[in-house]
């Protein structure tokens, strides 16, 4: 299995990791350039990985009492205005209408950069009573945000993501729901995307614009950077009282509800590639990967193989496996190179020798290990051998997470450190955004989360010196 | 069961055609006003029902080879300008993007109004030989066209939909695909909407910019106006000439693919409502229906009722039917028109006295027959009920249709026909577009679509008296 052009074509990581990463967006056939800087065009393959994130996500929503809706792609200026902090954020980074048809709009528009106003602006027509509470809503839609530096997935103009919204008649219910979501995106990205993360706090600098607390996963990627890869919001009454959402409770009293909103985007595709890729191009895990299985027959015009070959595929399929045949008159050494850049978790191939010993050959995409597969245990066999590479990935960037996080207690020793081994820096941090914008500053890191799970560390905030109760990560991110 | 407040609110509709159907909109929780005009919220019950739209489409295109993509949501207006005849057609609509944060953008951007232009812009890089074709895609999206007329679902602003987009080798294949697509569209319409579609040819006055045929489905609502439910376009070559999408064939040719686009929109909704809805607010069809029964407990407070009405529930759950249970402390002539007013195809009612006798009382929506069920026989009774009740709104709406169609032989017959009867005005046509805009301007009627299923009705154009080949249906539109 020679190497051929199409591997060629993509930088090693080693040498350039962001080039590489652009190589195997475009050379695996996940998105491709558009016309205009930082709208990208999600092809087949990019997106169908997208389709299997909504199909665990939206079940998961729906199992927990959400229910989808569809809200305005333009929000008028006057709306956005509303809350103060959230206009603050996001007002510098909006796209504006300011025309329909060939006349000029009284008021402009921005396209949605978030929904939160417009839920609020929804809601204030059709909350009334306790009865009506709480509201749990959910919405796929596409964002735009108008950065300067843009990357395929990590940082679009354009991105497509989920964006949950609720109201509660209490802070304890809004808070739970907040934790709860985030846990849903921790599963999400540790049982279907096989990345581990950290979960935690945002700080007051970092959080989302209007948010009271923003609860953050965090993963980090091959070259040791950290991805913010989805994050969940508890509001409080802010939204409620800028907008006059009000439900007269039980005991007919005037209340504001509490609020959430929490989102994952394509963003962890991103994340997908930087977890698991590798110099053959993207690797997969199985449970996201549109196709599991690829079936490549040897030798395909003697007489039977290709015969042989389909039966082994639906096999597999009829056992519920995404499996797909290359029966293309393109060289096995091209179609084992095309099938590796697309990451897919298993080859398995079947010739003539193969189909007289009642065998076939897999062949692992995370370590390109051979596996000899008796036909007759296909079907035990490959969904084993799926959920071993599964593992096997999770298992690898767990280790490269567990192995990347180092304890700091001076500024100087964290900066060492991050430009050592990369990582996440962990030290106690005093609470102030001074010390969190010098650590910005002079060591080129941002905080990342005070985690959930909290170490002392020795009570002392190695930038300023003074008492620190909270442990926070810091790190350099995408 | 008397009426109550909640029946009251809307209008009759024989009263007021229009205002009824919105009444029932906003009634119905379907949709909510937004601050923008023409751009509507899909509140979660009408979002069930266009999840239920797109569960059935999405298998359908993805049966047929379909994949799934997402186009950039802005258009330069450089592309748009690519083909005459497109630009001429939508500039005119295209709410316009022009400033980016706090800065005026080089070139105006479209939020798109749909995407022939983005998926050949995109097909112009990826494109090069046989073997990539066909190139079959679908994405669904929302677009805007910015209208001076907006109503809920039948004419907005922003609309949800989807636009399949494809490109073929040659004409036979594309044009198999436009009138498969169209068939795809009457299968969901005729089978799951039970709105009873005639199918025909566009006229060149009618067709969309750009194309060289469109093929629709036409619908008749409940006033007898017509309702555009789907069109499948064929293209030619003209957008990938334009766009210079050239593939080498297997003589190694160079050659200009063959394009279609088809859309479907949540206009149906709009089409569902004026079809089955009747003066207690709307009526679903059970195939799309996202409650297809509510359980109501009679004499709640009773015991063993909730108990028993909640096995009820579960036996219909696990046998696949959508089902709900009303226990809300609401009067039961409440319940009864509340779930009237959402259209649920069958309510069942279970009290102290049905459960003595080992029955429940199934009331139908439709036409409010009721039907005593033995609970033994609840999983066979209640889907042939469900089964009845769709297939007496498809006889129903199918009797409307066939009885409102109207053969003229002079403008004035048509004219009057129309007027006395409204529906559908059958007449011969020469096929010049001096005629079918006579017809608009003395008659008030456009041309619905030269049906496939042609009768001939004497040979003379009745507008202008010269000789006619084609029988074209003339109708007043939504």
């Amino acid at each position: 299995m020679g190497k051929d052009k199409k591997v060629e074509q993509i930088t090693d990581m080693e040498v350039d990791f962001t080039q590489w990463f652009t190589d195997v967006c475009i050379k695996a056939e996940l998105v491709d350039y558009s016309g205009i800087k930082g709208l990208f065009i999600m092809r087949p393959y990019g997106y169908a990985i997208w389709e299997n994130i909504q199909k665990y996500l939206d079940a998961r929503f729906k199992e927990l009492g959400h229910e989808n809706v569809a809200m305005p792609l333009l929000i008028p200026e006057s709306l956005l205005q509303k809350e103060k902090d959230h206009v603050e954020g996001f007002a510098p980074e909006c796209a504006w209408v300011t025309m329909g048809g060939s006349e000029e709009l009284p008021e402009r528009l921005c396209v949605r950069p978030t929904s939160e106003t417009l839920f609020c602006d929804h809601w204030s027509h059709v909350v009334h009573s306790w009865r009506d509470l709480p509201m749990k809503y959910n919405q796929w839609c596409s964002v735009l945000r108008w950065e300067k530096t843009t990357r395929p997935f990590l940082r679009g103009r354009e991105f497509l993501w989920q964006e949950g919204h609720t109201i509660h008649a209490t802070e304890k219910e809004a808070r739970e729901e907040t934790l709860q979501m985030l846990e849903v995106y921790a599963d999400c990205c540790e049982k279907m995307l096989a990345m581990p993360v950290i979960r935690g706090n945002k700080t007051e600098k970092e959080k989302f614009a209007g948010a009271v607390n923003t609860y953050t996963i965090e993963c980090m990627m091959h070259d040791h950077k950290a991805l913010q890869s989805g994050t969940s919001h508890y509001f409080g009454t802010g939204f409620t009282q800028a907008f006059n959402i009000t439900f007269t409770d039980k005991e007919n009293k005037l209340c504001y509800p509490h609020q959430t909103s929490w989102g994952l985007s394509t963003r962890v595709i991103g994340g997908i590639i930087m977890t698991h890729g590798d110099n053959s191009g993207l690797v997969l895990p199985p449970n996201i990967a549109p196709i599991q299985v690829i079936v490549v027959p040897v030798a395909q015009h003697k007489e039977g193989v290709i015969e042989k070959a389909s039966e082994l595929l639906d096999t597999l399929k009829s056992s519920g496996i995404r499996a797909r045949m290359d029966d293309s008159d393109n060289s096995m050494g091209w179609k084992c190179s095309q099938w590796e850049m697309k990451g897919v978790p298993l080859r398995i191939e079947i010739g003539p020798r193969d189909i007289e010993n009642g065998v076939c050959m897999a062949v692992r995409r995370d370590n390109g290990e051979k596996v000899e597969v008796q036909l007759a245990e296909l079907t035990d066999r490959v969904p084993q051998l799926l959920d071993t590479v599964q593992q096997g990935l999770f298992d690898k960037a767990k280790n490269n997470l567990d192995s990347h996080i180092f304890e700091a207690h001076s500024l100087e020793e964290a900066k060492k450190l991050q430009e050592e081994h990369g990582g996440f820096i962990k030290t106690m941090w005093c609470g102030d955004v001074a010390c969190e914008e010098r650590m910005k500053d002079e060591a080129g890191m941002s905080s990342r989360c005070i985690p959930f799970a909290q170490e002392d560390l020795g009570g002392v905030c190695p930038i300023c010196g003074r008492p620190a109760k909270k442990m926070i990560y810091w790190g350099v991110a995408y």
